[in-house]
C-alpha cells in the first residue's frame, strides 16, 4: 500500500455551463467525493422553483449568494425563510415536504451523500447521489462544447 | 451558538444483547452518529446467511474477527473471501449482489451512512440507515429487559 | 444507548460581529462540529493581509464571494488567484506558506479540523482548531453585547 | 471534471510486518485516507507499554481484540479498563495523560486525523497522522523484504 497526498483543487465557475438539476433549477459542480460521496454545487433556482419531497440520507449545507428560500413553509409558516449571508444544515433523516424559491435564488449547496425522493405513499421514487450529479454535469458539459 | 467537546464513549459489548438485523443476522451496536449517520456495529452471521442485493449510498469498513465472508461470490469466484484477521473497504455506490458465510461468522462493521435494497427490476425495497438500525436495537433491549 | 436526530440548523450572519481571528483577518463563525473537529467560517480580509505559514492536519475548502485571494504567490507566480465564484479544496498536509490578500476579500471557508502553524525551524508554534475558533467568536460576541 | 467509483479495498493482515509506532507498541497498517486525514490500524502493545500524553485534534475509536488497556488510569482510578470486545469513541480535543497496558493487548484503532503530543510546558513535541504512519509501515515493510 502506498498512498499520496492529494492534489490542491481549485475551479473557476464563470466559464462552467450550468447543468439542468431538476426543473427550474440548474448546477455548476464545484466538487464530487467518490470516497464521501459529498457533492459540492453552486445552485441556481428560477424565481418559482421548488424541491420535491425528499429524505436527506446524509447532511446537507448551504450558504445564500442572493435571493430567498422558503424552507418548510417560510418563516410565515414556522419554517425558514433564507437570503444572503445566511447559513444552514440540515442534518441527517431530515424530511423536507416543500423547497420554494420566490424569487431567483442562488446559493452554495454541499450534500454529504445522497437524497432520496419519496411520493405521497412512501415509495422511493429515485435516489440522487453523487453519480447522478456527476451524469448531469457531464450532460450539460456535452451539450456547451 | 455554544458547542461543548463531546463525552468519551464507551461500550462494553459482553451483556449486551444481540438485535436482528435480518434472517441470520445479529448485531450489537456500538456507535450511532446522528450527525454523520455513521453506524458501527458488532455483527454474528449464522452459518449459510447471507445479505440480499444492495447497494452502499456510502462507504463500509469490515475488519473479521472469526468466520468466513464470501463477498461477490469469494475467492473462488472473483470475489473476496475473508478470514480472521482481514480487513475491508466497501466504497460509496458498490452494489453487493450476495454476500455470504458459509460458517457462523462475526466481524466488525462500520457504515457511514445508509444502505439502498433494491430489486431485480431496480426498483428500492428499502433503505437501511442509522436511525433503523437503531429501532431493531431498541426492540431487542426491550426483550432482553 | 439512543441517539436522536439532529435540529436543523440556521444562522443568519447579518447581525453577527465580526471576530478577529489574526491581523487583518476576520470571521463570523457559522459552524462548529465538536464530533469532526469542522469549523465553517465567513472570513473577511483587509486588503494587504496574509495567513501566516501553516500546515493543515485536516482538509480545507473555500468559496470566494468577492474579492482576490494569492495562494502560493498567486496566479503570477504558479500558485492560484482565486476570485468571486471560485471554489478550492486544500488537502491534508498541504503546507501554505504565504496567502495573501491584495484587496478586501471575503469568502466562505470550511476547515474539516486543526491548522498548524509552523516557524522557520519547523516547530510547531500554534495549533487553530474548532475550540480556538469558538474562543475568538466568543470574545467577540461579549464585546459587541 | 471526471471523478470514478473508488475501488474495493480488501487486506490480509497475517502476513503485514509489524511496524514500530512507539517503544512497546506495533502496528499494522490497514487503510491510510488522503482524503479525510483518516488512518485505521491494528495495534499490538507489549506488557507494560503506554502512550506518552497526547491530544486527539480528531475523533478516535478502538475496538478491543484481548489483553487489556488502562485509559485515564483505568477502572480503578476512575478512568476506562477496556478488554476483549469494548468499543470506545474518544473525541476531537480530548486530551491523554497516559494510556497503559497492563499486559500484551491486540485492538483496532480508526483515528480520524492527526494527534498532537505535547510536554509539561504544553509545548507540541510532534505530531502523529496518516503520512507519519505510512512513513513507519513502510520502513517495517522495506526491512521485512
Amino acid at each position: 500500500m502506498s498512498v499520496r497526498m492529494q492534489p490542491e483543487e481549485y475551479v473557476s465557475t464563470r466559464s462552467m455551463p450550468w447543468a439542468t438539476l431538476s426543473p427550474g433549477i440548474r448546477m455548476k459542480v464545484l466538487r464530487l467525493s467518490p470516497e464521501s460521496g459529498t457533492w459540492t454545487v453552486l445552485l441556481r433556482a428560477d424565481a418559482g422553483a421548488s424541491f420535491a419531497r425528499h429524505r436527506h440520507l446524509a447532511a446537507g449545507e448551504y450558504f445564500m449568494l442572493y435571493g430567498k428560500m422558503e424552507v418548510r413553509g417560510g418563516a410565515q409558516a414556522g419554517g425558514t425563510t433564507a437570503v444572503a449571508g445566511d447559513y444552514g444544515w440540515e442534518p441527517v433523516s431530515v424530511i423536507h415536504d416543500h423547497t420554494f424559491f420566490p424569487e431567483e435564488t442562488e446559493f452554495l449547496f454541499t450534500n454529504h451523500g445522497a437524497v432520496q425522493f419519496v411520493d405521497e405513499k412512501g415509495n422511493t421514487t429515485s435516489v440522487l447521489d453523487w453519480e447522478v450529479i456527476q451524469s448531469l454535469a457531464r450532460t450539460a458539459s456535452a451539450r456547451a462544447a
